[in-house]
């Protein structure tokens, strides 16, 4: 008991998706699980082991409080961390620094449909095949200690996206080996921080670099914050347009958002961002997508709070049926091609 | 750790399930789990916001303690509400109101091989094509404060067996909309309910009424308890017969019980019901099933208690393999076609 | 809160596993979880019923921390149990008595790549036709209170491997029926196991007898550990090796090992182990596997240790691709073919 604390987040909500004109779905109104915050049940705990080590560990399930999912996995996070004075060293399930980064610029805080991130946003978490990879397996990551507001955060896994293979004598891995480096600036109102990182899937030539450079100053009044960032393929792979296939593409992609305090417990947030794709896979070449975002959040209490946020994604012709303000398994196959998102609801972190 | 309390139960047993003569199955002897109350384990939280007003959660994932099932969910309950002196409104997945009345009545508590309720008893749970829901997901519930006795209890949900769809322009949305109300009143020894409550899925052209009515007053030396009911299908439906069909069905359903203290530990539970299908559909037609179950509890600790259960249910021909003492996958189907039952196990709550 | 207590392990490390020069894989160089401790989380609790009698349950789900595997099941154990001073009994999924005695005797724990059990070593768990089965479905077990050093642990299960089937009129049943019985003693620094099963499937026409004699001595510079035992298949079956057939075959399999306390916080650990088929089918006669194994753990607290440890499988041509020192689930297929493997990790327990 005193060496597991529990913790997680039920949030639930009233969402209203529409689509465009040329989508072949009805509106949708639904009571949805995890809209802000995904609904989550997690144990976490830490050892002092002497001499300034650390053990720690973290293990998080994601839930569904609308339809009752349960604590199957894949983790949100798993991973066991040694921490001294020279940093912390972590290993297992984790989120990508890219995520990381993105996330914490985007005033919705990568949730609820303002999300900026790609599945409910246009800003691609490009991870190989599939641009929605915010959390990597096997990834052991290294986090230095903060040196005058710097710090960096560095990773590398053999499988980010399923379990290490084992490979035939005379076969190419079919794992994806992904590294990534972090560094971040921290000084009172500012922040500034770069993400770098490289995918490499040798079985299908796949090879994924991307890269993302983020500020935000909180002027009191607000906070202003903004990332501009690229997904480049060499070879094959798939950036931001779901189907598989061979795609030599870049996708250029940034956001810009405001934070506005109002009174004690009220945030308003705003946010707009674009994505760009050029690419010599003929129906995706020159697809554009835009969304903006506007909401607002209010405390109940330091654990629990309402949301309320409306977002609406624009496309060309090329990137039609490949962005969603929704999210959901079949992002970019249409199944889930809402272009317009309502969500009213209720978190609570316990 | 003081946000969220754990709890659960722990329920196993030997179970004799015996086949009629007409019975394709020999008898089966196992050890099984959740007999008495489905083995689980449940997380649950109340946070005072300030005000009167406390928001509250609970997740609970039923286990199979025999063959070591999970927590996979679907959850047996998971909801988040907020309360003030004017009631609470919860969202999530939660128990129908009809089974709330039900098994209130039912002096086996809808546990063990004695349950009045569809699955292994024949007073059917009447949600869409499926008898045996009891509970809900994405519901939307109201439960009233307490009047001189007199609460209510109503809810509603845009797809209670699955999650909304998105449906396409110009097709019938496949989602189970369902509405209920339960007024309840209390007074001493005597309580009295209601439920009402409808079942809608366009798409397959389903409408479903259902409705109860029961009662209980506890003499002190006997507590007697009767519910009688009706499940009527408007136009395609299936009524407490599991093979999915066209079906013009009404459902008269009725159940009458007592129980008895027997020293400061025991309780002697007895129960009588029945069923009878007026239908279009001519295999169901006039299909009719009796149960009787006559029980025993005793406590060995506020927590912990013994049980043993002899259950018998009686068809006519048409009725015949529609109704099983032991629940399962394939009610109805057969494979779980056992007409008499006993339970003999352990029940511990945590 | 007072009543369940949560506890688990999270084991991380970094393992290479590499094949011999006729198997059809590469090395594998990983980030895998639970190599000394399978990770997990679990739940137990206990309640005093008065009168020296005693309700406890253990609740324990495998996880994967490199992955995220969840809480899915079949769980590591889940039981209810009943003590007195005339014993336990014990109801649900627990440990087979085999297990209990042989992963007492191995230095490793049947941990780590260095464990000696079929799966990533070469000593079988023989429950019919999965030799690698450690825990049992709908076990009830009986646990004697120590009389002067001896005990006895003796179950019975009527489907150690599935859940009881529904089994028709003139059919047999598919049940894996399995009793065991297991005296121990222990008299200071010695102790003495024997363990004998017996798993029969009437429709597989299976039967299936093992038995197991084991001892350590505790000579405190050393701790010295063997066991010898044997798996025969009366009529169908299959003894360790893999593919599922007809089989009249013995496995003679033993395993010698000493422990070597090193300082405070460490110890060695080394163990070599045997196994040789006889039977009647062909490919399989005359099978012969050994394996030697040498480990080093050392603890940085009482909850949390690192490891290091190395193994090697040697076969002859009849037993070729039948053992891995990597445990996985097509073991004896080729696809976990793996004969020596490296483990280094770190194990908190929490």
């Amino acid at each position: 008991q005193s060496n597991v604390q529990i913790y997680g987040v039920v949030d639930v909500g009233y969402t209203r998706y529409s689509s465009s004109d040329t989508s072949a779905l009805k509106s949708r109104n639904a009571l949805d699980s995890g809209l802000q915050s995904g609904s989550r049940i997690g144990f976490r705990g830490t050892e002092d082991l002497g001499n300034g080590l650390k053990a720690s560990f973290v293990l998080e399930y994601g839930i569904g409080v609308d339809t009752g999912a349960g604590l199957t996995g894949p983790a949100r996070q798993s991973f066991l961390a040694l921490s001294n004075s020279y940093g912390t060293v972590a290993a297992g399930r984790q989120y990508t620094p890219q995520y990381g980064l993105v996330s914490k610029l985007d005033p919705f805080g990568a949730g609820t449909t303002g999300d900026v991130t790609y599945g409910r946003g246009v800003y691609g978490m490009g991870a190989a095949a599939v641009p929605t990879t915010i959390r990597l397996n096997n990834l052991v990551a290294y986090v230095s200690p903060n040196f005058s507001g710097f710090n960096v955060i560095a990773g590398y896994t053999a499988d980010g996206l399923g379990d290490e293979d084992n490979t035939a004598k005379g076969a190419k891995s079919a794992d994806a080996k992904i590294w990534a480096i972090n560094p971040n600036y921290s000084n009172g109102p500012l922040f500034v921080g770069l993400n770098y990182h490289q995918v490499k899937i040798d079985a299908a030539g796949y090879k994924d670099r991307v890269w993302d450079l983020g500020a935000s100053y909180d002027f009191g009044v607000v906070k202003l914050a903004g990332v501009y960032g690229q997904i480049k393929n060499d070879n094959v792979g798939v950036v931001l347009l779901g189907a598989p296939g061979g795609d030599n593409s870049k996708a250029k992609q940034w956001m810009v958002g405001a934070t506005v305090p109002v009174g004690a417990a009220g945030n308003v947030l705003v946010s707009y961002s674009r994505n760009k794709i050029d690419s010599d896979f003929a129906a995706a070449d020159g697809a554009k997508a835009s969304k903006w975002a506007l909401g607002y959040t209010h405390s109940l209490s330091k654990r629990t709070n309402l949301y309320a946020v409306y977002s609406k994604i624009s496309t060309n012709t090329e990137a039609e049926g490949s962005f969603s303000v929704k999210g959901g398994a079949a992002i970019g196959g249409g199944a889930d091609d809402y272009t317009s998102g309502l969500n009213l609801g209720i978190r609570h972190q316990f």
